[in-house]
């Protein structure tokens, strides 16, 4: 049996997503391995963000300041808001560099089954950013899963009493996609949003 | 795009086996949202870890005290010494609880392709205990690789000086396995240590 702080640390890495013992258990030895390579960056990086690591009030996205890079680059587009469920949401985007504007992270999406209430996402930070007139456009860039979805439209109610254009992601075949593997609900999507070609 | 800091711990999270970039910001999130239960107790325990963790100088066995709990247990029988490659083959043997003697670990195995060499394990150590006397038999608990095996006739080889007896792990078919799907390899050692029915 390994040692009590090395069964410590296999116990504690294991909680991780997408690690269970096993893999837990290789990779302590391998940081055992590469003590100076491995072990000791990898404390320094959890000590350095566990000690800089905040929210934005304004956005809800997570970071070393506040208001985060994000919210604080004056190059981004403020009268665009896209809305995201999480902060892996935004980062995904971002690292597509195809979106200039601003974010708002809900912190979650509405769901009956887990008890997730509007009063429980940062929707009223949302509506007040909007109600401040600088916004235009609001994207909805919620998962295209049936509570993403519902709570897409739960947001284009509330945000019906603004003047601003409500848009969502397209749905439609993925780029790669084929039509033989696609599932019923996307082919459906797909076929009801046709465009003539260009 | 992550902070500088969340981003250098995604990175070297990302270089644990096991783990991707994709999983490392899982992780990373999974420990953001669940900062006292997960990202305090591991940076705790890696810190503990890091400042206590040692090798036995007699077995190579990683453990918070030199000698390790293994060697320094007087209950286990000092005539058995069991040799395995790697700490982690330890771990497993000891979670089993069949084995009652000694390790030694070798910190690896003979490799012409990686480079590893007789005075790059710990042979000499093996040797230096088996001449003291003491031990009985070794037991050679090498993978059942080419490389392995390898290791285990060199070391059978050294062995042959001294007045022990030195076995090795059965070989055959693994425990609820099907004939169907063994490798000829194992269906081969299965069927040449065949053995009457008892």
């Amino acid at each position: 049996m390994p040692a009590p702080e090395l069964d410590r640390l296999i116990q504690t890495l294991a909680r991780l997503p997408g690690l269970g013992p096993r893999s837990a258990r290789r990779a302590v030895l391998q940081m055992i391995a590469k003590r100076q390579t491995l072990m000791e960056p990898l404390i320094a990086a959890l000590a350095s963000v566990s000690q800089t690591l905040t929210e934005c009030r304004i956005c809800g996205n997570i970071d070393t300041a506040d208001p985060c890079a994000q919210c604080a680059d004056p190059r981004r587009d403020a009268s665009l808001l896209c809305v995201v469920e999480g902060v892996a949401d935004l980062w995904a985007l971002d690292r597509s560099s195809l979106f200039g504007g601003r974010y708002h992270v809900l912190g979650g999406r509405l769901s009956a089954l887990d008890g997730v209430r509007p009063e429980d996402l940062r929707i009223e930070g949302l509506l007040a950013r909007v109600a401040c007139g600088d916004v235009r456009e609001v994207i909805l860039a919620l998962n295209a899963t049936l509570e993403g979805q519902t709570t897409a439209h739960y947001l284009a109610e509330q945000l019906a009493a603004y003047p601003v254009k409500v848009t969502q992601l397209a749905h439609g075949m993925p780029v790669g996609g084929e039509l033989d593997y696609l599932d019923e609900g996307t082919l459906a999507q797909a076929l009801k949003a046709r465009r003539p070609l260009a």
